[in-house]
């Protein structure tokens, strides 16, 4: 047809391989039924919108990485860089939908960004939002949602820091701070990039150092709160309304209040919040969200409160790996049928479909006829626990011969017996007889 | 921030709401299921590739339809338009992978259709294929894979017809046909666009109407087979083989050959295959796919056999859903748990907490406070099985009033007494007190 083609990747992409995509499908499985659990509805969006209902909700940054062209019809279109704007267009072009609405989402967003070490130019995200009430229970049930999800995958030494939009600009007002957006900008890069940098930040917006550091030192500790409740009493009640739900659900443990926490996007407008796997002080946040009040106004041309939470699929990933807590997601089959000789593989494809039947990951390797001792080399590359052998005898007297890998121990057997003790096997194995 | 932004979705785009993702998302996971337990491996690759990856593969009319643009570093990128041609790429580019290798991947592909009834320009497609491995058994697993995937979903009274382009080659060399492609693309409409049309476009291509009929006939009847055995035996015994590995499995009742299947992608090879659904005799097939041995050889420089099977869930959806085989697949949650005063939050929230633990599906109203009969029309609407009702009473004795929404029925119960009670419900409900 052509010549030969160089096979390569984008810059920012990735290929996922088996071991990886398994633990990263089961990761993402748990996050679903975690969310399900907590009343959270699935929907989904598609990956390319008009341009013109992504513009203007990230901020200049964000814009400029957005992956945009022209479509067949000459519509200017871009793909998802969030799966919140999406949702946002979703309930305001589809106002029957009862409110509140709970849903969550899975998928994958763009973002040109300048590659680097653990950023890609498509990654995935799961999402939970409740769009449609202003009370402080949709911001618990947000955070309880993804709590729950990473208790779920196994974590438990962690900690969400909630802080509040709110209060901050109370704060900013208190300090006689006019322009709030980039100086919350500033204020979100402290733990990133240091007190240091962001006093120059401050500074470089007119803001004299006394001042930064000042206000610095307020967000930074409890102080922050008392001042705040004198401008701005609804944003601090609201808040501590929020801490107190999640402390009647028991998760006083992982919750606290970091008013430092401010995060880039412009369309938040109440409680933010950002968490870190204590194991791992130097990963950053792992599941980051907050309240966007005035997100649907633009859209809906009257305001809709929402909230919600993002958990960063790769991020969570690494954390999962670091910590061992992969150890559940078995890889591979369980049994390979090995057929020794030509007339061996009528059986060995009967009892292939047996095991199959009762949910026995299984296989036969596939070139055939192959000697016995690539067929085994193949069963122990497929990580089985077990191969099933079948020559000349074994069809001549309607059996099987079950060889457990691990040990070499053989065992010749019936039929029906050694699915039965295959099946045995394979439940012990897997605890409940599901596999993975 | 702006002015009001129109929310709508670009043509032959898509949302799916709770219902019908919750639908897709179990249909999609029982898939995966059954590929898992046929060993194979799930995988994934980016959304974008460079555009000459996918050029030169799927035909000039398939190539129109290509989304393709330059990215912010100024190269020729597009999204994918299957998940065949980036597997052959990885496998290409990753030349280290063990072969034969079986691997699953579930994705959205894009393609700027004509927007139609039923046809959309993004959608997902679930492939199984096995790479590496010019043998038979190769196809025969796949379409074992796809049989029992189907078989999962409650499907079976369907069939997976079977041609084999190089059957079809051999017949077209003995009616002296030359220019095969263009042939092939026709035969591949005989169903669809009748008999009369397929002879006017072989006729078109410079065959006399005598041949072109006959060339019909052939195809139609077994004869073919006698007379492809002459010119090459080789693909009817391929043929052969495959229909008696699937007899094998067990699986005669949903397979035949059928000579008239061509398939319209240029690079299939040897066997292909299409299933309908008998039940739904005007539904296209739902689960299709070929060999393809030289596809790899434009990456690889050297050709790699390769066999695959893609399942078209739109249509499979529509399948499921026209059957009603979507019964099993709750929606919504189980339990609505009601505080109907203000001192009775705390203990509503650390009820919902316990039923979350025992992965019960349960939620609170989240707009607090609520008057009880909006809080109990929200319990209806998400079709909660139950309403906890939690009031100044039910604090102060330390207990729970359990109301069955369905017949209103209410039991006064203590704290761990109504947990149990909820969850052998929830069991009996579920089936296995798994849930969903």
């Amino acid at each position: 047809m052509q010549t030969r083609i160089e096979p390569r990747l984008l810059k920012g992409f990735r290929d996922f391989f088996p071991e990886e995509e398994a633990h990263r499908r089961w990761m993402l499985q748990k996050i679903a039924n975690a969310f399900e659990i907590c009343g959270f509805e699935p929907i989904q969006t598609p990956t390319i919108e008009y341009l013109d209902i992504l513009m203007g909700k990230y901020g200049e940054e964000g814009e400029k990485l957005l992956y945009h062209f022209k479509d067949h019809g000459q519509r200017d279109v871009a793909l998802r860089y969030d799966l919140t704007v999406p949702l946002a267009r979703f309930v305001a072009q589809h106002r029957d939908i009862a409110r509140p609405f709970k849903r969550y989402q899975i998928g994958s967003v763009f973002r040109a960004e300048k590659p680097a070490h653990g950023r890609f130019r498509e990654f995935v995200q799961c999402d939970a939002d409740c769009v449609g009430s202003a009370s402080f229970l949709a911001d618990a049930e947000c955070i309880s949602a993804g709590i729950l999800a990473l208790k779920a995958l196994g974590l438990e030494n962690f900690q969400v820091r909630i802080g509040h939009r709110g209060v901050l600009s109370a704060i900013l007002e208190h300090f006689s701070i006019t322009n709030h957006v980039p100086v919350l900008r500033a204020l979100d890069k402290l733990e990133k990039q240091g007190e240091q940098a962001v006093i120059l930040e401050i500074e470089n917006l007119g803001i004299d150092t006394n001042k930064a550091k000042r206000l610095i030192e307020t967000v930074k500790s409890l102080e922050g709160l008392t001042i705040a409740q004198q401008v701005s009493p609804v944003a601090v009640h609201n808040l501590r309304q929020i801490m107190e739900a999640l402390t009647n659900m028991g998760f006083r443990g992982h919750v606290t209040i970091d008013l430092t926490i401010a995060r880039g996007l412009d369309y938040y407008t109440g409680a933010v919040f950002e968490t870190n796997i204590l194991d791992l002080p130097d990963m950053g946040s792992v599941m980051s969200g907050g309240r966007y009040d005035s997100l649907l106004g633009m859209f809906c041309g009257e305001d809709l409160p929402a909230v919600g939470i993002s958990i960063g699929v790769d991020r969570l990933f690494s954390a999962l790996v670091e910590l061992g807590l992969f150890q559940g997601a078995r890889q591979g089959v369980f049994v390979v049928v090995c057929p020794f000789e030509d007339v061996a593989l009528p059986l060995s494809l009967r009892v292939l479909q047996m095991l199959r039947q009762v949910s026995i990951p299984s296989e036969v390797m596939v070139d055939f006829p192959s000697r016995p001792k690539k067929q085994l080399a193949y069963a122990g590359r497929r990580r089985a626990s077990f191969a099933v052998l079948v020559g000349g005898r074994e069809v001549q007297e309607n059996c099987l011969t079950v060889k457990e890998l691990s040990t070499g121990e053989q065992r010749n057997m019936g039929i029906e017996e050694a699915i039965g003790f295959l099946r045995s096997q394979f439940g012990a194995e897997s605890g409940n007889g599901q596999g993975t």
